[in-house]
Parts: structure tokens; sequence; C-alpha cells
């Protein structure tokens, strides 16, 4: 079937998220608005000469005062959390990355874009597998971590996160966290994963929900990653768009409730959309953060497809992250939308050929 | 002499030029305002949410008016023109750029990090020299043309953007033509280079005075280099940011007279330095675009440090642009401070030691 050959990448769904009818567990951004900190106030500021490439001053400090041990020169400013691993992976320029598999799908392409190789490491129950792990580490040069993961909805143990310190730390490998769902774990404080090796991505977008703005950041105690990043940013994007920065410096005066409150809603999507698809019988891991659900099924392009053309349910196919035998949905609605895309569910699922 | 030395790159004078009494010669970008349609009224929206990759529809919509026989699939929006040559190098991704020497100094940077090689054309009097062009064009998949030029404040002429239009269509090589100094022409109207092998990157930035706001474009009429963008944009950086995108189809409502007042400063302020220099005996080429001059000097490096730090004159040195033998000047400073920079710069000379 020559439609089914046409799944190669989430692109297809561009554009038919805001159709009529159309239930979408696709895109995966908040729906929910962003504070009005981050909005209210803003003047568009006469001056619009360059800023730092680095970032603005203001911004890296109030940063700073989140990370230990830290100052504003520990941080880049940049174009999202995509930039800021485009950019650390340029810097370290090649060898190869351990990449725990089901993976975010622009993973693969980022690290081979910058010359470096991935070498895949499979999830046990979506989280990581400290024996393969230590098997192929030393062939690295660097590793990839996401907790909380997309597309699994996993977070790794602290136990986990502190044995990686220790190995990456004796073995002199960087270890990138990217940590962009931090303030969306339903079961504990994030942890910072900590060390010289160390290399944290970070964004405004999911925990601010400010997606479109793309302001990320990146952290390391390396001044020399650092250096080479900023020196990688001079000629390929210059600074970060200064009025995006003022958004988000002005968005981490929202108080704490706003958070909170963030995570209440998320749980509560969470819990209706885990028990339900439970309740239809399907295989998946319990979300223990981020807004992703990744079930296994028979045959997942077909039943993607007809979900899709039948029912008029968007969702992802898990080959796009790795994981052949599932599918992925975002849980970015509300909930009388998740309970109607969940009946839409279960009548595919009973209407199988 | 070690200070000479650390004269690297033009960030030694980062944070330098806001500094009590010096003149700087240094950044390239306009000092005067934007454009008041580019800021007024701008409403941060209350939607946040990811943009198209490619860029605002509406946006690529008016810049299609400017283009001939364009449409909005032909462009992409950037975070600057640099993020426009780095997706089109990325695209392209192996082979030789062929590059005219002086040069922007990101140029042989963007070009190595994408995996491809520079190679060569030393310019005649700040322009392309034909003869040597058409000896090396052969080994090279691309040509990387900017005109006006930075550093050198030269255009092409018309015959030859006609005779490297022939050439690489010809011969099926890329021409990808940077023209941020597009609306900064003193002699005539921009020529578009065209032909099915010609890539466009632009900017917001000088036209505009915006370029801290990091809002460029690429266009291309072969649709398998957009696509390819695009694709490497989704992993990379994403949708350029929003609110830089309403700002920028806003300045696009600026009038004509904004830009021809524009030019009207520039020129005035191209006649004084260019006579001011002549006058203290510098060998020089005369600006047609743009806003530099690059004057021959002896010792530069000595010259520069010497004029920094006794009469607090900022200036860059050639050598970062290829061009070891001169030193370069831009001129986006009001008439005044010229006139004293000036002064001073004839002081350094009359002081050799």
């Amino acid at each position: 079937m020559s439609e089914l050959d046409n799944l190669t990448s989430p692109s297809i769904f561009i554009g038919r998220q805001g159709e009529d009818d159309i239930i979408s567990f696709g895109s995966g951004q908040p729906d929910l608005p962003p504070p009005k900190e981050a909005i209210e106030g803003i003047n568009i500021r006469q001056d619009l000469r360059y800023g730092l490439i680095q970032g603005e001053y203001d911004l890296r400090c109030a940063l700073s005062r989140e990370y230990p041990r830290s100052t504003a020169e520990n941080f880049i400013i940049t174009n999202g959390a995509s930039e800021g691993l485009d950019l650390i992976f340029r810097a370290i320029g090649k060898g190869k990355v351990l990449l725990p598999k089901p993976y975010y799908y622009s993973y693969p392409h980022i690290i081979k874009l910058s010359g470096m190789e991935p070498v895949y490491t499979e999830l046990n129950e979506g989280r990581i597998d400290l024996d393969d792990f230590k098997k192929k580490i030393d062939e690295c040069t660097a590793v990839l971590i996401n907790s909380p993961s997309n597309p699994t909805g996993r977070i790794e143990s602290i136990e986990t996160l502190k044995e990686i310190e220790d190995i990456t730390s004796r073995k002199k490998i960087y270890v990138i966290s990217d940590e962009v769902y931090k303030d969306l774990i339903y079961e504990r404080e994030n942890y910072h994963i900590q060390g010289n090796q160390v290399i944290t991505v970070n964004s405004f977008s999911k925990t601010y929900a400010m997606c479109g703005v793309r302001v990320g950041y990146l952290w390391s105690s390396d001044q020399s990653i650092v250096d080479k990043a900023i020196e990688i940013k001079t000629h390929t994007s210059m600074n970060t768009n200064l009025v995006g920065q003022d958004m988000a410096l002005r968005a981490m005066n929202a108080p704490r409730e706003y958070i909170v409150a963030q995570q209440n809603i998320w749980r509560e999507r969470r819990d209706l959309i885990y028990k339900g698809l439970c309740d239809l019988g399907l295989d998946l891991w319990k979300p223990e953060g981020a807004f992703y659900v990744l079930p296994r099924i028979d045959n997942p392009r077909e039943f993607l497809w007809r979900l899709y053309r039948k029912y008029h349910v968007i969702t992802y196919l898990g080959e796009w992250f790795g994981a052949p035998d599932r599918i992925r949905l975002s849980y970015a609605l509300d909930k009388k939308e998740i309970e109607e895309g969940l009946n839409r569910i279960d009548l595919a699922l009973k209407n199988r050929t």
C-alpha cells in the first residue's frame, strides 16, 4: 500500500491538526497558555542591535541561581533546546554518542549532522539498562540522556543518574542531559545530573508553554565546551532573538503555583489516558513525566493510518522514535478531547480487519 | 609582543565599544533606529505554540512579491542570514566552495563546519577576477558571492553577475548569493542574480536596523534544496522566533522613504570617511555599498593595537577577513564621531615609531 509507504515522518500531518473533527495526539507541545508574566509589559525596545552571542547577561544570571555552583559564564542562551544540542555535538565534533532507544526523533539526525555517530542502547521498560549501557559506553565519546523522556514518558531513577555520573566522570565521557521536561515530573523533584563532564540542555518551551518563541539554553561547567559552542554560534546564528530572551526572563517571575497548577492538569490527563488505554487492553508504560504514552500495537502503520482516515485521530508512529512496534500519543489535549479520542481508538481496535 | 598575539578575532573588543571616549569602527551593524512600523503595535500574542519550520506564511508571501516568479514555497525564514548560510552548506554537505577573498569573517568557518572546503579566489581591486574565477570554478560544487561586500564595500558589476549566472548555470554549480546589504548600494539598484542554481540569503537586520531580532531568509527555486534545508532546520532549531517574524513583516510596511533616507545618511558618511582616509594618504577602495572601508596599512597588528590603546579607536584586523595587509573600519557612526576618529587616526599615523 503506497499510502503507508509515505508515513516517513510527522510532517505528513502538518496543517491537519486544526481540521474539523480531528483529535490530534500528535504534536508534542503544551496546549495551555503561557504565564501572564511572559507576555504582559513586554516592551519592544528601540535598540535592536546585536546582543551577546552567549545570551543576555540578566537572563544568564537568573538561570545561574537555579544551578548549584554556577555563574552566568556557564550558560549559553540558544534558539530552543534544539540549537543547544546542535551546538554541543558540533563542538565535540567526532566520535560516537550512546543513545538510549526509543529516542526523541531528532536525536539521531542532530548527532549525524555534526559528524558524530549514534550507538544505540535499548531501554528496558522505558528506562536505561545499565548493563547494556556499561557494555557500550567505552567506545563512546558522549552519551545523550533524556529524563523525563519523549517518547517514553519515563524518568530515570536517581540511583541510575548517579551511577551515570560516576561512570562518565571516571571515564571522561560527556553526558548530554536533555531536561526540557524537568518541570513536568509527576513522581519526584527533578534531579540535576552533575559533574565536570555534564552538559545540560534546557528550554523555556515546555515549562512556560512558549515553544514558538524558541528560547532554550545549555549549561556546562566545562569552559572549553562553552567557549567552543559560543564560537560556533558566532558563525551559525549569532545572538538568540532579544525579544524572546526578554520574555524568558519575565516568565521566570511566574509564581511557583503556575508550574504546580500545570503539573496538576498534566497529572489528571496522564491518569485519564493511561487508565483509558489500559482498559482497552493495550500494553504501555505508565508515564512519570512529560506528556507522552507509547503503547505497543499490532501493525502500527496500518492502525495509525486507519485511525487517521476513518476515525480522524492523529497519532505518531513509534518507528520515528526508534520503537517500530508502538505508536506515540501526546496528551496535550483537554480531558474531553482525550475521552473522545479514547472512544475512537476503542472503535478502531474493535473494527480491526 | 604577547598582546598582539591575542588579536585573533573581533571578540577581543566585546563590551569595550560602549566605554568612555572610545570611537568604535568595529562592529558591523547600523547605529540608526529601526522603522517605527517594526515596533509600534506589536502585540505579543497569547498563542506561543510552534510555528511552521519554513516560516510564517504571511511573511513568506510578502517576500515573494519582491522576487520575480516566486511563491511562499521558495523561502525559508531563518535566524538571521547566518543560519540561512549554515543550512545551505549543510544541505549541500560536501565538495568545495569557491570563496572570493577578502571575505566576511564567518564564511570559511560556516563552510568548514558543514563539511565543505573553501577554495579561494583573490579579489582584484575588491571585485571578482573572472579569469581566476573561471580557472577555479570547475573543481567546486558551489560559489559564495557577497555583493555589496563586507569587508570590501564593493559591488560586482551587473555584467560580472550575469557572467556568473551563465557559467554556473551551464556547469550546474550552486551560487549562494549573500545579499544582506542589497538595500545599501550607493551606485545603482540591486541586481537579483537569477537562475535555477541560485540560492539567495538575505536579512532584515541591515535594511531595517534590527540585527538583534535575528530574522533572515533564504530563497531558492530549487525545491530539493529548500526541502533539505527545512529538514535540517526541523532538527537543529525548528521555527524562527515568532515575535521576530511579526516584526519583520511589519517592517516591510515601512515606506520606501525610510530606506532612501538611510541610504542618504550612509552615503554622506561614506563620502566623509573615504575622503578623510584618502587625505591621510591611505590606499583604499571607494565603497559602493554596505558600510565598510578596508585601507591598506603597514604593520596592521601593531597599528591597530596602538590605535586602540593610545587613541581609543577600535578597528578590526583585515587578517580576520583574509586581508592581512589591511584594517577594516565600519562607518556605522555619526559624522562627528567619524571626524573625531579620523583625527585620532591622523595622530596615530604621524606618531608611528
